[in-house]
C-alpha cells in the first residue's frame, strides 16, 4: 500500500509517496517551507504537494514528522521553536480536512526511530534507541515495541540528558547535556574554543568551521579535530551506555549528518561504550549506522502511519 | 482475590499473603535466607513459609521479588551477585511443582515499581519512574503501563546511569554512576573522604557511620552532613532530569531507606530538578516518597501477579 510521508523542516518539507511493502519512495518533491509566509500558507502548499505527488496514485494515510512538541492523539502541533506562530496549530485535523486522509504526527526525532524499525537498521527488533546527530541531538526510543513519549508525548529527549555537570552550556540553559557535545554545535563551539592553542589545525584553513570539516581534518590525522573527536566519543559513549543501562536495548542507531564520518566515529564509540556497560550488558546490543541517509525524513513520517495501524499491508 | 508476595533478600525472606483489591496484608511471616544452606534448602523453606501463612485460604499465585537478573518469562533467576549456587535455578518452575500454583518472578527493583503502580504513590498512573536509595540504587521504569525491562530482562538499571564522568569509583567499575553518591555506600564513602576536612562533625560522633545518622546530623545543622546531602541532592537531581527528559513520566517515586530522611532531601530535591528540566516539562511531573515502607517488599512482590493477568480481581 502506498503512504505519504511529509517531513517538516524549518527550511524545506520534504514530501514523498512511499510504498510501504520495501520502503521505496516511488515520488518525491521538495518545497520551501517559508514559515513567514504563515502556517495557512504552509498547510495550503503542503497539500498541494501532496495532491501532486499522488496524482493518479492511491494512499492511505498522511504522517507528518514535525519538529517540536506535538499532541499526537489530536494531531495539534504544541509549539515548534522555529514556527512562531504554529502554537497549538491543529494540523493533521486541517491538512486531513483538505485532504480526505487521515493525517498522523509525530516528533521528528521520533519519526526517525520508527522510520528505523520499519524501513532501516531496525527491523525485526522490538527495542531499539536512535539518536540524530546534527545541528542538535534528537533521541527517540521504541522499547517493547512501543515509542516511548511519556505522559504528555514529549519523553525521548535523550540529547537533554546531562552527561557531565562540569560541561559547557546547553541551548536549553543546563550544562553539559550530550547535545553540547555531540551535536554541530557542540563540534564548533569545541573547535572555536580551542582555536588559539591550535591555529595551524587544518580545521582553520577553510572559511567555515563545520562539523564535516572537523571529521576531513581528523581523517587526515589533524591534531585537534582528533582531540574534538576524542569528546564526542566519551560523550556519546557515556550517554549511550546510560540508554543501554535503561532500555536494554536490541539496537542502537546513529543518524543525522554527524552519523556519516562513518567508521572515524562508530569504531572508537563501539570500543568505548562495550568498555563503560555493565557486564550483563556486554554483547547485548549493537550501535549502527543508520542506512537511511537522505530518506530518514520521509520514511520516517510514513513509518507514523505503519506504527499506529500495527502493520505494513 | 489473595496472592502471594515473596520478598528474597540477600539474609531474609519476607512472605505476604496479600488483599489484591486493598493491598491489605492479611498475613506475613519471615525467614533467614540462609543462602549458604544451598539453593533446595532455601525453596523448600520458602514453600512452608507459604503453606504456613496460607493455610485454610485461597490464593490464586505467587509472585517473588528477587536480586539478580531474572528470566521473567521461564521464572529463572540467570544469576543474583549474593546466591552464587543460583545461576540458571529454576526458581519459578521448582516452587510451582512444590504448590501446585503459578509463580511469577521479577528483579526486585522492577517490582518495587509495580508495588508503587498497584498499591503505593503510582496508583492511576501509566508512566512511573521509581528509584530504590539503600545500599545500592535500584531503579523501575513503567511506561505506556509497561513494565520496561528490554530486550534481554535486564533494563531498568538506573542506579546505573552516569551522572558525572568525574566523580567516585562505582561499584560497577565505572566512575559518577549515580549509586555512587545517591546509595548508603556513597553517603558513607563520602563522609569518610571529608573526615580530616571536618573531624568534629557530629556525623563521626557515632561508633558507625551510616546513610541515617549523617541525615540526622544534617537536621541539627551539622555543616559537613550538610555538605553530603547537597552532592546526593545535585547527582539525584540530574539523574531525576535526564529520566524526566527520557520518559516523561507523570511520577517520580522513591523509596528505600534512604527516602525516609523525608523533607530534608525531598525539598531540595524537588526545586532542583524544577530548576533542571527543560521548559516544556516543568510542572509535567511529582516527585514523591514511597508510602509502601516496609511492606515494599511484599507488596511488590505481589503485584507482579497483577500486572501479568493485568488486574487486580
Amino acid at each position: 500500500m502506498n503512504i505519504v510521508g511529509v517531513d517538516l523542516g524549518g527550511t524545506f518539507v520534504k514530501v514523498g509517496l512511499v510504498d510501504s511493502l520495501n520502503g521505496k519512495i516511488k515520488r518525491k518533491t521538495e518545497i520551501e517551507t517559508q514559515v513567514t509566509s504563515g502556517k495557512d500558507s504552509v498547510l495550503k502548499r503542503i497539500a498541494e504537494a501532496i495532491q501532486k505527488i499522488t496524482a493518479g496514485e492511491n494512499y492511505i494515510a498522511v504522517g507528518i514528522g514535525s519538529p517540536g512538541s506535538i499532541d499526537k492523539k489530536r494531531g495539534i502541533v504544541r509549539f515548534s521553536p522555529n514556527f512562531p506562530d504554529w502554537n497549538n496549530y491543529p494540523l493533521g485535523p486541517e491538512l486531513s480536512r483538505i485532504l480526505n486522509k487521515s493525517v498522523f504526527i509525530e516528533n521528528d526525532a521520533n519519526s526517525f526511530v520508527l522510520g528505523e524499525k520499519w524501513f532501516g537498521a531496525g527491523q525485526g527488533y522490538e527495542h531499539i534507541v536512535a539518536l540524530t546527530l546534527g545541528t542538535g541531538v534528537g533521541g527517540g526510543v521504541i522499547s517493547h515495541n512501543i515509542l516511548i513519549t511519556g505522559s504528555n508525548g514529549i519523553g525521548g529527549e535523550l540529547g537533554h540528558v546531562i552527561i557531565n555537570p562540569q560541561g559547557p552550556l546547553c541551548g536549553c540553559g543546563n550544562h553539559g547535556c550530550l547535545e553540547a557535545y555531540a551535536s554541530a554545535t557542540g563540534i564548533i563551539r569545541m573547535a572555536k574554543e580551542k582555536r588559539k592553542k591550535f591555529p595551524d589545525s587544518e580545521i582553520f584553513k577553510a572559511n567555515e568551521i563545520t562539523a564535516k570539516s572537523v571529521f576531513d581534518a581528523a581523517k587526515n590525522g589533524d591534531r585537534l579535530a582528533n582531540k574534538i573527536i576524542n569528546e564526542v566519543v566519551e560523550a556519546l559513549a557515556i550517554g549511550i551506555t546510560g540508554f543501554i543501562h535503561t532500555f536494554n536495548p536490541s539496537v542502537i542507531i546513529i543518524g543525522g549528518g554527524i552519523s556519516r564520518a562513518g567508521d572515524i566515529l562508530f569504531k572508537p564509540l563501539r570500543e568505548r561504550v562495550e568498555e563503560l556497560v555493565m557486564p550483563s550488558f556486554k554483547n547485548s546490543y549493537k550501535i549502527l549506522q543508520s542506512p537511511l541517509v537522505e530518506n530518514a525524513g520521509i520514511l520516517g513520517a510514513a513509518s507514523i502511519v505503519l506504527q499506529r495501524i500495527g502493520k505494513r499491508d
